[in-house]
């Protein structure tokens, strides 16, 4: 069976990655692209890379134009999926990329957003642990699925595993993480110009607040942690995708260092788009280039007392787009890997 | 019918971009890949992107480990090609991804590589414009196949429209590229170091000398050229794939430039990996990142009274590894674009 | 002597730029700095690297805050530098960064910016060879300079001396150019985003058109060109600062190897801040890298018929701020080299 | 009076940045520069940013060509230094920018580089703040002083305010720094090539075990620290120089935000290189490129309860050539900021 997809805010680039991975997916075949003010013009006008869409013109993002698919990617702005969502079929697999449904807690989109809460959907990373099973469990034939922001299922996906098997502890996390700026998107905003990022590495939202981290707090709490605490430092850096979260935490006195590996290694075995690389291996982004994989080091720090998780993640793919087309196989029952690559492009 | 493929030299940037590729080609299973120095390691310690193979292991490079297989890639250094091919089945696909089966001429091969001439196989540029067709019917059940230079096979297909509708000249062309640094391969040289070529834009081979030269005139004369001289000059740009080729060619006095804008309609309609772009559009490397798609945009200068054509080409891809898989698709009567991406990887 | 400077668009690149190398002149002191929209913010919340400035704060421009002082840089939009310089004194030297008083011929003008034609002042790049002499002698006691436009002077320094000496024809020119993003300036554009930049090489003007090509010509014409035409393509590069333009020009037939090169030591013997490099040796952008320097690699393709120059230049530098302090050095009576750096930074 | 000085190592990245900052110092004559494979070349051969160095050819290094100059620096390999050194005078400058001389205590030495320890010299940061006073002291008068690792002084200047203050504590320090690959050195290494970097950020020395661990260690307990631990993170990114080092301890219960922020406002009032940033303002690498400028910025993160101190550092000024030239200065009883820039090259 062939599944009618459409996307919305195909002309930025979440939906240029949708666009790019759903070229190659067997069951998907994308028939109605939409943006705001690029409406009206063929999609490979402002998507020059996606060559195999030149059939395609951008429509106006509407009921209409989105009404009438069986899959609707939504890679719009935020606080303005819920609305668009309202007016599609409850029957209609819709998968938000944006912020609007990630979070369970209206306090915390309160304090990190503000406006209106619409409610979380089905969290989309399926390889996730809880405490019980995985987050895979909730996207079985599910309606509604909110993928995940790029660096906080970066670091879920780093820590959970330790919190889980209660190896470390909740309070005084660490992360500090590397980025591309294809996250912050494609409005043109001095900061992110090329001249101000070439050469430099780049820090923001220092000292807290960044609106991923009540994302991870929630994730955490999912894998058991009571009341998780995380210092979360972003850098920008020159590449134009990619995520290096390089994560620490207090491992809890008295753990050994083979239980503290074992609880990586059960949360990811059998996993094919998270993978633990073997003691004294450490990812790089360009392993993940373009792929839909996570790649996770862990090493003791015996002098520190401190377990290091790197993991790396492109986070348009693993962290956006291929999370929620992963997402769709699984709510979908489709083989999960259907149409997603796991080689990085490199060098 | 699955193909069996050995990958030779499967531990560098071209042998790397083979295996990434065939990963996803539903006709071939990769069962040997073979090393130099690195032999006995697993496949992914030296390659870690190719997350799909971690079952393999590199063996030795051997008329005894390539044996026996459907198809062999040889991605080795130049003169040593030769010799490994002599050893295999006349019955086996053979495509050299190294520069010694590419030159029909032994006076060019002597001036340019020196050493031994092992004479030329069928090469490897379906689309190339010959005077008669185009490259791809030479290729229709070849056993031995060399895949092209990644320069020479960027800026043939630049301008070979031109020269066989006698639109432009074929003296004194001019051909500058930015490129990456992939294509000078995986030896650690000071003059490759990303201390130097961080932030900066470094010239090579400048005033003549390029190994690409010879084998950029042979297309031209293939596609009707007499004569044909061409100013080249690479530039290593910061970016670790891509080549942008500025190639700017005389008009032939009293063509109009409708029919300049044809020759180039004309040699590229209906190619899937061979685009035109419109009138006013050009390409950038990242458009084609990844994938096995070459951009082309031509502008004419009439106060200059030049033609420009501007080409954007991924280097290990449409320039090698694709270049070989699309080859290898053909001689063996398979869809042309079998396991091939079009679409980029951008941003 | 202490001259008291004044500059305009100091929170742009090319102000921050001066800013930065004005900071070492033992002989000038800036006292006031001018912005438009960030006026009244102190200088170093918009140029964060100028650490020696930080008892600055950005005032309005305008005719009060410029006069008074006896040295005025504007780094101003096009077309507005002219109605400021009205209103300052005839005594006071301005050194005009923008492009509205480099060309003579108001038919250029006209054809590549438009507007009205504000006239030409004297040309701020004191080495370019003329017929007769350089441009040096046109800049002793100016009181209104126009900096270069920072292509342009790359390229007419890389022409001029061949030109003037006869031993390259003036037609059929071709310049093909890698540089950074800087030069575009500070204004938020996605074209200029690093996330299409970054890993991506992006070619714009093609075909002509480029508003430094009058300026090129009008600068070979003063070194003797009668007519000269120039193919002249840009390429942004992933870097910030930077540009390796790569010149070819046919040479005039009977002309021998050691006169070409002689044209290229006669104009730059005794230079300070234009070298030409030994044969055989190219330049790279990292040399040159914050410094007031050009650096010149000439070679003779036989094969081909053409000189290949190879220059470098930071754009900023002596593309624009270190050539307007050169030219006001000059123009002042002070040793043309005070304050301007010769090493670059590299790596 | 001028200081006749040598530079051995002055082919590597450091040798040239003690060269590129020398050629400014009014007070310093560089005499003799001195390579080991290089030796006999013109030292514009392989420094070819140096431009006004055309003069120099490098020499051996040995007794011989360093003796009888008033400085020597030594830009050598780790374990090389001691030995050079013991045939120069006592009433020479030594200033070692090697390892050798760094660590006080031979256990560290033994545990983190092995073989023989030549003891400690005065270490080179004037600004680093000690129980009592700052390191300013002990380099008065000095005539052997051990430059920096450029890593260790970033994060030692980040941190030691808040230890001497008693506002952190001293355990559980984490510290993750993103930094070019030069600090690596121009040794061709395949980790260090620009095609395995490009578009990557690469961790290393992951779970402890860097060699500027116990460097940082031992400035910390200079400020006071009992047994400092820390966790330290480098990733190389896509630029050449660079260090932004993101370090967060865990803040002393009872302290009061004002409090924490005087400690860093004490220890860097009236510091021209070492300047702490306004509240909520942060810095990029950018803004020091090129200049002997640390900036730094503190943020309370409460939510996680730790400080989180940023600083940005070019690894080659500040962090290595400038350190040693600042330090001279003070042991000869110069002006410490003589020859020394501020101003970073941005953008």
């Amino acid at each position: 069976m062939t599944y009618s997809v459409a996307v919305s805010g195909a002309s930025g680039y979440a939906g240029g990655e949708l666009l790019r991975l759903l070229a190659d997916h067997p069951e998907f075949e994308v028939r109605t692209v939409t943006a705001h003010s690029s409406a009206g013009q063929p999609l490979v006008s402002v998507q020059p890379h996606l060559r195999s869409y030149t059939h395609l013109t951008l429509k106006e993002t509407s009921a209409e134009t989105l009404g009438g698919h069986d899959l609707v990617f939504l890679a719009l702005p935020h606080g303005t999926s819920g609305a668009v969502a309202a007016d599609l079929s409850p029957d209609t697999l819709v998968i938000d990329c944006g912020a609007d449904h990630r979070l369970e807690s209206s306090a915390d989109w309160a304090a990190f957003y503000g406006g209106e809460h619409h409610g979380a959907w089905s969290y989309g990373v399926p390889e996730l642990p809880r405490l019980s099973g995985t987050q895979r469990e909730r996207l079985t034939g599910a309606r509604r699925i909110a993928a995940p922001g790029c660096n906080a299922s970066t670091v879920a996906l780093s820590l959970a595993p330790g919190i889980r098997a209660g190896v470390i502890e909740d309070r005084d996390l660490v992360s500090v993480l590397a980025v591309g700026p294809s996250g912050a998107g494609k409005s043109p905003k001095v900061n992110l110009l090329a001249s101000e990022l070439l050469g430099s590495a780049n820090p923001y939202a220092v000292g807290g607040g960044h609106r991923h981290i009540p994302e991870i707090q929630q994730a955490l709490r999912w894998a058991g942690a009571a009341d998780p605490t995380i210092s979360f430092t972003p850098v920008l850096v020159p590449m134009s995708r990619g995520i290096l979260a390089t994560s620490t935490a207090r491992i809890v006195p008295g753990t050994d260092a083979a239980a503290v590996r074992a609880a990586w290694e059960d949360a990811y075995a059998g996993e094919r788009f998270v993978q633990l690389l073997p003691e004294g291996v450490f990812p790089r982004t360009s392993d993940v280039l373009g792929a839909n994989t996570a790649l996770i080091g862990v090493a003791i720090d015996e002098a520190a007392g401190r377990l290091v998780v790197v993991a790396a993640v492109d986070n348009l793919v693993k962290g956006t787009a291929g999370a929620a087309i992963q997402s769709a196989n699984i709510a979908l029952g489709l083989a999960e890997y259907t149409g997603l690559p796991m080689n990085g492009v490199a060098p």
